[in-house]
This record gives C-alpha cells, structure tokens and sequence, in this order.
C-alpha cells in the first residue's frame, strides 16, 4: 500500500469544510450536514420502494399484514414501478439538457451569440446520420442536423440513430430483446404510462422498460448534449487547470457557475474576460474578475478553458459559506433550492437562468439562445457591483488547491493513443494502443467512476479510495461529473504527482502517454463519452462490451439521472458497481433481476448491477470482475 | 326533494356487491374492500404531499423539526413538484393512449383490421389541420393525418394543433401566460426535468407547467384519441343500452372488456358476433356469446354498438365474483392486478394485451394492429372454450339492470339542437339553442361529471347524489368514464324515468328534445368532447368559456390522469369542483395558488379548483358557482 502522502486527503477537505461552517453559524446559516441530522432516520417505506403514491386510492404501504396495495398490486411490482419512474425521470432530465444545447445549435449564427467551433465534428455527425453536407454552408447544415436532432426526441418511427454506434453484437442483442430506444420523449411518456395506476405490474416488463428508456439517454439525449456542446463550444483537449475551493479568490470578484448546460456558462465566462467588466471590478476594489465552477458546469468550462474547479456536489454550499462569492449563477439540476435563503446569510446574489429550474430567494434573471450575450453580461455586472458589499469579517477561504489536467474526451484519448502507436505497425485513429495495453496486461482494465456525492457516504472518500485502490492494482481510471472533482481536489489528476502512485504498469503507461492515471472525461452526460469509447474498443477489438475487462461505478450516486445512467451504461453492456443502495430492497425479486448472474439484466444485456456498501469490498469485487472477464478472453 | 324511487339505489348496488362478496368468501378471494382496510390508515406525509422521494440522498419528510429536505426545499416545492409529476404522468397516460389510436390509424387500410369507418370527420380534420384533401384516397389521406397527429407528440416547434378550436379570449390568455402546449411528450419530459433534483422548487412554475402540460392532454394526446376513435370506429350517436351487473348472462359464455382502447374491444366485440364462435359456444353448452365492458372500454363499446355495461372502476372485481366470467380482456390503465390472484380462484381467464399493461398470474395475449383479428378471435375462443370449466354451484348474478340511453358526442348533441331550432330563424349546426335554453333559464347551467370510483368515497354515492341535486336544479349534466357508467347503473341515463325527477325546466328540454337528463358523453379521453362544446358554447355566444354558468366536478376521482383532467378542464377556463383532496394538503402556498380566487390558477387562467370532502355541500357549491356566473352574466 502507499500512502497518497503528497494528495489532499478527505479529512483535511473536511476540515476544510468545517471551518466554513463554523462560518456559516455567524450568520445562522443551516448546511445540509445538519438537515441531514434532522431528516434521520429516512422512511424505511421509501427506502425500500415499497410505498406507492401512484394513485389517490392510497398511499399504500406493504407490510406482512399489508401484502398488496389497494389495487392489488404486490410488493414486487411497487418496487418495479417506483424504480422505472426514478430512471425515466433521470432520462427526461438528462435528455432535456440535450435538447436544450440543440435547440441553441438551431440557434447558432455566425454573427450571433453562439458559433459553430467544431466544424469537423458537426460534418462529421452530419455524415454519420446521412445528412448531406457537400456545398452547404456551416450553418445551414448546423440547423438542418439540429432539426434531425430535435426529431430523435419525438419521431414517431425509428430507433435512436446513435444507436448505430454500437457493436452489432450489441445492436442485435437489443433488437432481439425490444430494447432499441425509440424517441426518448416516447420512452419518457410510455414509462409513465406503464407505471400509471392499473398499467404493469410484472418487473420485468417494468425493467426492461428502464434499460429501454435510459437507452434513449445515453445513446440519444445525453450523446446529443455532449456531441453538439462540442460543436458549438469545442471538443475538449487536454488543459491543465486547478482544483478545491482554494481556487476562490480573496482580491478578486468571484463568480461561481453551477448546474449542467453550458450554453449559459460559456458566455458567464465570456462576459467575465470582458475589458469593460474588468475595469468596473477595479473600480469596486477588485483585483478583477475570477469564474470558478461546481458541478457538471464546472467540468464542462474547466474542460474547454482550463476555468478552476471550486467543487463537486456537496460543495455547493461551502462556495457561499466562503463569504467571498459575490454570485452564484445556475442553470439547471443538482443545484440546492437551500441555496436561497443561503445566499441571503451572505452578500451573495443567487441567479437563477432556466425557466426549467425556477427557486424562491432566488434573482431570475431569464436566459436565451437569442439575448445570451446579454443576460450573461447584465449578470457579470451584478456579480461585480456587488464586490463591495462583501463582509471582510465574514471572508474566509480555505487554502486548498490541487493541479488537475482535464479534457479527455474519446478525440483527445485516440490522439494520446496516436502519439504512442508505433508508426511502423499500427493505424493511427484507434483505440489498438489501450487495448494492446491491456491484452498485455501492463493495464489490467478499466473503470469508469461517474455520478455524484451523497450524504449517506462520507464525501468524496469513496470515490477518491476507490480510485487509489484501482491505480495501485494498475486499473486505468475514466471519471466524469462529481467523481471527476473529487478526483482533481484530491490531486488525482495531477499529472506529475498522480501516476507515482499506481501500479508499475499503469504509471509506465502515464509516463509514455503523459496522462494522468485518472482521466477527466467531463459532465455527467459526458458519460455517452464513455460508451463511445467502450463502443469503440469492442469494435476495435473484435470483443463484445461486455466481455472487456472494463466496469462502470456510482459509488456516491444520489440522483434520478445516475439510474438512468446506471441503466444506460448496464444495457450497453458493462457490469456497474453502486455504492449507494437504490430503493429497492423491498422485493427480492427487483433486487434478483437487477443484479442476477442467471436471469434478468444479466440474460436481457449481459451485464448487471452490483450494490455493495462497504467501499473498499465494492473495490475488491471490481478488480475480481475485471480479472474474471481477462480470464474468460484468457489474457 | 323527490325521491327517485324508480331508480337502483347506492343501497340496492351495495346489497349486490356483498352478495358477491360472500361468493368470494367461498374461494378465499381477497376484494378491494379487504385491501383497504389493511391500508387504513394512510401515511400522513403521503396524503400530505410532504414526503419526498426524488432523490436517494431521501427519502425526506417535512415536519415542524425538518422544514426542509436535504436538499434545502420547503414544503411548498416538495409539495408543488409531487403534485406536477401527479399530473404529467396522467399527461403521459392518457395522451399515450391517444398515440395508439394514430397508430391505429396510420395501419388502417380497406382490407386490413381497421378502417375508416367516418371519412367525414376525417375530412374535417385534416381540413382544419391544413392538410390537403382533394383528390386523395382516403386512406392514404388516413395515413397522412395519423402522421401529422403521431408529430403533435414530438414535433420541435409550435403548440398543439387543436388550440385553434379554443376561443380567441382563452388562446390569449394561455399565450400571454406562457401556458400554451408545445409537444405533448416534451411537456411530459419537461414536467420531470423541472422536478428532477436541483431544479424547481418555485410553486408558481410548477403549478403553471402543470396546466402547460395538461393542456397537451386534454387539447392535444387526449383528444386525438377521441377525434380518431371516432374516424375509425364511428363517431357516436344516441343508442340504447342496459347497465350493471344483471347484464352479465347465466347461460351464455361472458366475455368482460376492459381498460381503454377500442382497437381491442372493437375487435373482440366483432369477433364474438363470428358465427363460427357462436357455434362453438353452442357446442359447449352455452346459448351464445355476451360481451360486456367494465370501465372505459365499456364506454367505447356502448356508444358505439350499444354493448351494456357491466360496471364502472370499483366493480371490475364484481364481474370475476360473479363465477359466470369466461375472460376478463384488458388492454391499458385502471386494471386491478388484483384480477390475476382473483381470476384464480375461478374459472376466469385474466387476458392481458398490451406491452404497456403486463400484469402477473394472467395470460398474455400481445395484441397489435397488424395481427388484431386473429388475436381477438383467438381471445374469443379461449373464453368459449372456457365456459364448460364454470362452476354452477359459485354462479351470482345479482339482477340488477337499468335502460339507458348512451351515445352524445358533440356531432350528436349538435343534431339533437338542430332538432329542436326555430327553422325560421335558427342556425343549424350550433349550440344556440342549448344557450337560450341557458340564457332563458329554462336551464340554468351544466355540469361536466367526469373521473373515477375511490374507496375514500362510498363508491357512486358522490356522482349519483350530486347528480339527482342538480338534475333537481334544472342544471343539466353531461357525463364520462366512470360517473357515467354510475349514472347509467343508477338509472339516470333512461330516457323515459330520469326526466321525472328533474326541475321542471329542464323536464320541460328533455321531453322536447327525447334526451335524458344525464348526457353519455363517452370515456375519460372523451372528455375532450365537453373541452369543444365548452369552446363551441364561447364561440356561439361570444362570452369566455370562464364567465359561462358551466362548472367540472370529479366527486370521486383517485388517477392521475384525473389530475392531468382537472388541470385542463381547469386550463380551459372551467370551474372544478373535487370530492377527494389531492396530495397538496401540506402546503399552504399550494392550496392557495390552485383554489384562491385572488391568485395563482384563477389570475392565470380563470378558474379553479374547489375541494370539499362534504359531498352535498360540494353540490351546493357548483349550483351557488354557477347562479353566480349567471348573475354576472345578468342571465
């Protein structure tokens, strides 16, 4: 074992926190730390799925005494039924997010607020879904491919066109088992429709509606959303950038952008580079202007413009508890509505943008593709005359930065992998170099961590011990969203620092390729990053999916949209790990579906769900399904 | 007060359901009745809405010592968003049904399963959707209308067709508010995104995306389900048939029909009148073939070919007891899985269709367009060939059977006015002579009974009380689903009885006009039928669908389909008076904004919701609504 000893471990993050809630009680500030206390213990109903609210008959509980609703639904098919509504609410979400970023593409002009950066990318798709790109200007095409994108959410006929991407051995898997999504609205809409009140009651038609639908996210909405914020903002390249919420500035105006869609930071950050703005925060006796990122959003401006990383899910909070956050500005998803009456303990301004995510104590100021520029700026400005409202008394920044080089998206990986081919033997544009890797076992596998923090684990530590586990065991790291962060706060993306660290083979690997062993994938629907990448392997190597020695884990998911994402990674073929029980338990028969090695998901999509709370036991069980599937390709 | 003494009493039918009850006793059948008592009493927070389950950092409860959740959102976010999921998923059911009708549709060809049995109405419609119809073939215009219809649900850009049917005043009004449907599953997928963790918590947004949302139901998914049904089965007209459970034969075998969708009870209706079945049925003891519907599709079947009526939601278990049901044949929604366990214990076969609606211990017959007669008649056979299987000694068949009259879609509500216009000074083909009837007071207003049967209600207590009051009042009712299979049950859809009960104007319009004095309008999707003459009302005589002495009522709904119907009924300018609370009790805020006269639904749209769990006195409400409507009318 080594000791980590140059990386910020969890305890002094939490020290780090600690102190700014002692910050926090100044002002009488409540912390989700405390809310916590005060909502514990949680309905064992709810956490089991045995309590259906579907109809105003109930709610019905099931006991021993109560073994069916009043419909007479059993206990097997509640459970079904809430799981299938918490995964397709995860892949209306998700989804939406897409759709959003098409219809700014739909939107997009070369004299307007949002360009196309990515040409080659945009003709590329266009390609791809067979829309004719010879001697069409960018933009044209830009909205023609937007308008056939807009259409995958609610085409009458058809299956996903992403869908394509997959192996056949995949696509024919699904096809036979009626798994190939349809319009993701569709799905979204037919998952509530089965679970409505005297609709299915059979899990396995309940589940099989899951993969189904979360299909249409992570190879429809969630793929759109990535591929065509890279065509609008630019697909991610490797850049160093910093992490933690040392990347707070004392001197200078901080503005915080928080949520998911970057169509909205992307022009906060424009708009806070402005000269105009720079001089006004100078006046207000700011050294200038700092953007610093939590959650999705701060993947996706760290990835594409090196912005800093202030912190992931459960730090939220603690950027206002800073006292120096003249704003936080949000869009949509994962945002807290605590941070209302947060802000209002602080000088902070609480920006609320998305007609889509409207909260009380919030300022709304409403945002679109057409006065972006606009609203961006207007939101700067107020973010910067309101520098001098701040409390010095109150201002108290933990000093807690780590380096992070970030942008990997599949593009950056294949071009890591073209500058170790070697010339003489390989193709360049493949993913043959990792896979040679791995069929030498220098890396035994791959992981990819996703998905957020939640208070039922301590913050970041599994994601970060899980991490440790797998580089030592020369296990390669793909991570996105929360556990990203996580990641770049502890310094596991430290280029120079990390790769010490791993295993003999893993950090070779890391020093050829100039990698860190943890690679920065992006947001939370940057995970279509991933299945494009497994997708890519599995064609590459001539190997289905789910016989590659590469998992997928959420050891701190809290969210709809982790099982739909859960669902998603598991139909395209890749055992997933959850740390973080869903609520389920209360049918054997769910749970055994889910999670058999002889029925269910396993038979359905050759791949399952492994939930197991002890973090380092969770780790353990991954590196044995990874050397059980070498074993089986008999590397 | 009259005493109604012709009529089958709520007692009389109670007496019925208990003896039936006593034949399950014999066979250790579980019955609703039992269930509820094992879920009495509900939880508190779930019949508050203050117990929230979005996010698996929860389940969260709100009490005075945690007035937050985790997240940070109060109990009016909390509340609000339970209450929007509530209604979009009553969206996405019952628009989802209107989607398979399209689909129907779009498989419709001279010579297959379905046809277009009202190219008129299909004319019509495509006229007004501005699709082009001269010289086309029917079915390829058909094909082309189902088209346009199946984009309502996806297409990008623009709001649903059929808001052009609203008044001008109302389409102002829903624009200026915002609340104007775009796609039907994108407000579906919207509705969850917004309530998906981290977004809104604002009751206002969340209670005016579910109006938005309904509104596609109600102008949109629902009410293609009629306009199509109508093309393709038959747009309805007055027919005569009989009611409740004596319609159910001892000595023929019994098929029960039940769920929603006509593609199937159409085609099992067809199918039972085959000579080759009824010779089999002879065969096997049995002197021919009676088919009887249960709940919605009994609504379809009886309009449209005068099939009688066996019960309406809370009977469906009554057909089973009866020991004399061959096969129980549902498609989708408000089917108990109770009838798996239950059919066991008899002769009954338990037939599922429907991918959307699989249920445990039945049989899965997949029922599609393309293969639907010879599922039907394969249906039909298993129940004919099951007959000999009945047990005599558990055969029941209480004798109760009330005549009535079913069949009034707007087209026939229109031509029965055209019946009783001035040919000398009136219009044809309006409401005008239903609104000097109004204006002249000879009837004072109408009442749109819709929704379900709930065990919170002594089931039918509610539509029949309130109905024989208004009838009383000279208010006319107009009726679906469940309410009007209670009405017809009860005896007040007969033609000759009913009319005898009511206030002497409006026995004065009945005898005049040969109606009775409760109107058939059809199903739950139909009650898109009472949205056009609402908007047909308006037109006519230039007042607001608002200001109009016309109010909704579901006495005893419990779906959420009912929601998703009372917020578009609500969304359509229509006073709505509930007789079972919604799961809003928790907050305050929300109570107000749905049921104030000073904000909230009434500034947004006009109306709103009244709750009052007191079922005479909510009765004495809608008459006092609408004297007050009139007396602002000066009427």
């Amino acid at each position: 074992m080594k000791d980590w000893a140059t990386l910020t471990t969890v305890e002094e993050m939490e020290a780090a926190t600690n102190s700014l809630l002692e910050n926090g009680k100044k002002v009488g500030a409540d912390s989700w730390q405390q809310r916590v206390k005060n909502q514990t213990p949680h309905c064992g109903f709810g956490e089991k799925g045995t309590c259906c609210r579907i109809c105003a008959m109930g709610p019905c509980r099931i006991t021993p005494k109560s073994p069916r609703g009043i419909c007479g639904c059993d206990v097997h098919g509640i459970v079904a039924r809430n799981f299938l509504r918490f995964s397709a609410s995860g892949t209306a979400t998700h989804s939406d997010h897409g759709r959003e970023i098409m219809h700014t593409l739909h939107d997009a002009s070369p004299d307007g607020f949002y360009q196309v950066k990515d040409p080659e990318k945009l003709i590329r798709i266009a390609k791809e879904w067979g829309v004719e790109t010879e001697g069409k200007d960018i933009y044209d095409l830009a909205h023609e491919v937007a308008e056939v994108g807009l259409m995958e959410y609610g085409k009458p006929f058809g299956y996903q066109k992403f869908m394509s991407r997959l192996p056949e051995h995949t696509q024919k898997l699904l096809e036979e088992q009626e798994l190939m999504p349809r319009a993701i609205d569709r799905e979204v809409s037919q998952s509530l429709h089965m679970t409505h009140m005297g609709c299915s009651s059979l899990p396995e038609a309940l589940l099989q509606q899951a993969l189904r639908s979360a299909m249409s996210d992570g190879w429809g909405g969630s793929m759109m959303g990535t591929e065509f914020s890279d065509v609008l903002f630019g697909t991610p390249k490797p850049v160093d950038t910093t992490a933690n919420i040392g990347v707070m500035e004392e001197d200078m105006v901080n503005i915080i952008v928080h949520g998911h869609d970057p169509s909205l930071s992307e022009m906060v950050v424009h708009y806070a580079q402005d000269p105009e703005m720079i001089a006004l925060a100078k006046e207000m006796g700011a050294k200038g202007i700092n953007v610093a990122g939590v959650c999705c959003t701060s993947n996706e401006v760290a990835m594409r413009h090196g912005i800093p990383m202030a912190g992931n899910f459960l730090n939220q909070e603690n950027v206002v508890l800073t006292g120096a956050c003249e704003a936080i500005v949000v869009d949509v998803q994962c945002i807290f509505p605590a941070l209302g009456p947060l802000s209002k303990c602080f000088h902070t301004k609480f920006i609320t943008t998305s007609p889509v995510a409207q909260m009380p104590d919030s300022e709304f100021v409403r945002f679109t593709t057409g006065d972006a520029g606009v609203k961006a700026k207007e939101i700067v400005e107020m973010a910067v005359r309101n520098f001098k409202n701040r409390k010095p008394e109150l201002v108290n920044i933990p000093k807690q930065v780590s380096k992070a080089r970030v942008g990997y998206s599949v593009e950056a990986i294949v071009k890591v992998l073209d500058g170790v081919a070697n010339s003489q033997v390989d193709e360049f544009g493949t993913t043959k170099p990792l896979l040679d890797c791995i069929t030498s076992g220098v890396i035994r596998g791959a992981v990819a961590l996703v998905g957020c923090n939640n208070p039922k684990v301590r913050p970041d530590s599994a994601h970060i011990a899980l991490m440790k586990k797998l580089l030592e065991n020369d296990i390669v790291c793909i991570v996105s969203g929360c556990s990203a962060q996580a990641a770049a706060k502890a310094g596991l993306m430290d280029p120079v620092q990390a790769k010490e660290y791993c295993g003999d083979g893993l950090k070779r690997v890391c020093e050829l390729a100039d990698i860190p062993p943890v690679l920065h994938m992006g947001s939370c629907v940057d995970i279509s990053r991933m299945m494009v990448l497994a997708a890519e392997l599995s064609k590459d190597s001539g190997i289905p999916i789910s016989k590659l020695p590469v998992v997928g884990c959420a050891p701190e998911w809290m969210s709809e949209k982790a099982v739909s994402i859960g669902n998603y990674v598991v139909g395209t073929g890749l055992d997933t790990f959850l740390g973080v029980e869903p609520f389920i338990s209360g049918s054997e028969r769910v749970a055994s579906l889910l999670t058999s090695d002889d029925e269910g998901y396993k038979k359905w999509v050759e791949a399952n769900f492994t939930v197991e709370k002890d973090i380092d036991k969770l780790g353990d069980l991954m590196i044995q399904r990874i050397e059980d599937k070498r074993a089986a390709l008999g590397i």
